[in-house]
């Protein structure tokens, strides 16, 4: 089969998934999807582990550079702007405004993303429900939430008043605080925030990647709440 | 007070804290300490929420870019790399080697910053003694020290053969698996990479700031070991 596009995206409809196809469609990078089926363990196949020791999705595979492969949606995003972002579109071009992009997107990979991760096992999955793990969990998520909450004082995005991958990286995950049961209201300068990202086209093509799943659930969260 | 030196390091001896120290150390870059007192909840008042508003340490504080502050430490370890590393000896100049570095340097803190530490919750400090959550995240630790074994096959360093904020990052995390039982016996190639970046003076000295708590807590479970 020929590989009519630079980029392969390995990926499911999950947090971490759409800050990797959100981040491809705002740069209009063309890329093929391969969509992974986590029920089934591929992504612990031996060919995916060569792409991804640590055996999670998303990743990628750039074609236009020899196959280099990518993990780490942190690494993902800022992979792509390296090398597909040359009107700086999502990461400005000087370095001390790349640098409250890196602490917003670090601030995600290392707080909103494993916390509220953590928060989806506890609520929604864990074989034993364990009211101390739920609320360690729920109540760090909603306090990282808070810290959005003043870092969106006086300015419509995270870092530089400027739209970025950082905005990206927090907007897939806090995206999902429906199915945490998390009141959106409690943050109002989050919520009107989530609404001006959610409004971009590129946004709503990119929760859409592989599949409507994603979008479907937080549409009948949405309707659920009004 | 004259302020001697570009960077204010605002720290404790905590794994987070010296992936900073180390990487200041490394670039002999000139700093000031000063020991933030979580104890007391100094991180949470007014004037540290305006350095970091997640109410965390480290943060830093450059005066030479008119107090530009920066949080989260995988944001601290790339801006000194942009600033103050012009000879790239802990971030490679070429873009795909600087790829890999942010790689594992996001893998650091997505998985093992985010997972050691709810282990160390969990074992160490939690008021409840709750059998699932500790294996859970025993057991994601453990997986995350064999993504690093797989990737320490037949290299020195977790990315393109060469030392780098990469190492550091994960060495910050990895070096206190003792205070959680884990036997790094069991991981034959990340111990002999620990022992490697462990013989490092800078990394000695940044095991050491702001003060010898760490260090001596390391050495004490390293001879009950033997």
């Amino acid at each position: 089969m020929a590989q009519k596009h630079p980029i392969t995206l390995y990926t499911m409809g999950t947090p971490n998934g759409i800050k990797a196809s959100i981040t491809l469609e705002e740069l209009q990078v063309p890329y093929n999807v391969e969509a992974i089926d986590i029920s089934k363990n591929t992504q612990k196949e031996d060919w995916f582990i060569k792409i991804n020791p640590n055996g999670r999705i998303p990743a990628i595979v750039d074609h236009s550079k020899n196959d280099f492969n990518v993990f780490e949606t942190g690494a993902i995003m800022t992979y792509l702007c390296d090398f597909y972002d040359p009107q700086h579109r999502l990461m400005p071009e000087d370095p001390l405004a790349r640098s409250k992009v890196m602490q917003f997107l670090m601030f995600q990979m290392g707080g909103i993303g494993p916390m509220q991760g953590q928060a989806n096992h506890f609520v929604r999955y864990a074989p034993e429900k364990i009211p101390y793990a739920q609320k360690r969990y729920i109540d760090e998520t909603k306090r990282l939430y808070g810290v959005l909450e003043i870092a969106l004082e006086g300015t419509d995005y995270l870092a530089n008043n400027q739209y970025s991958i950082a905005d990206i990286a927090n907007y897939s995950w806090v995206i999902c605080h429906g199915l945490l049961g998390i009141d959106i209201n409690e943050f109002p300068r989050v919520k009107a925030w989530l609404k001006r990202i959610d409004e971009r086209p590129a946004v709503q093509k990119g929760l859409r990647v592989p599949n409507e799943r994603l979008a479907t659930m937080l549409a009948e969260l949405e309707n659920k709440s009004d």
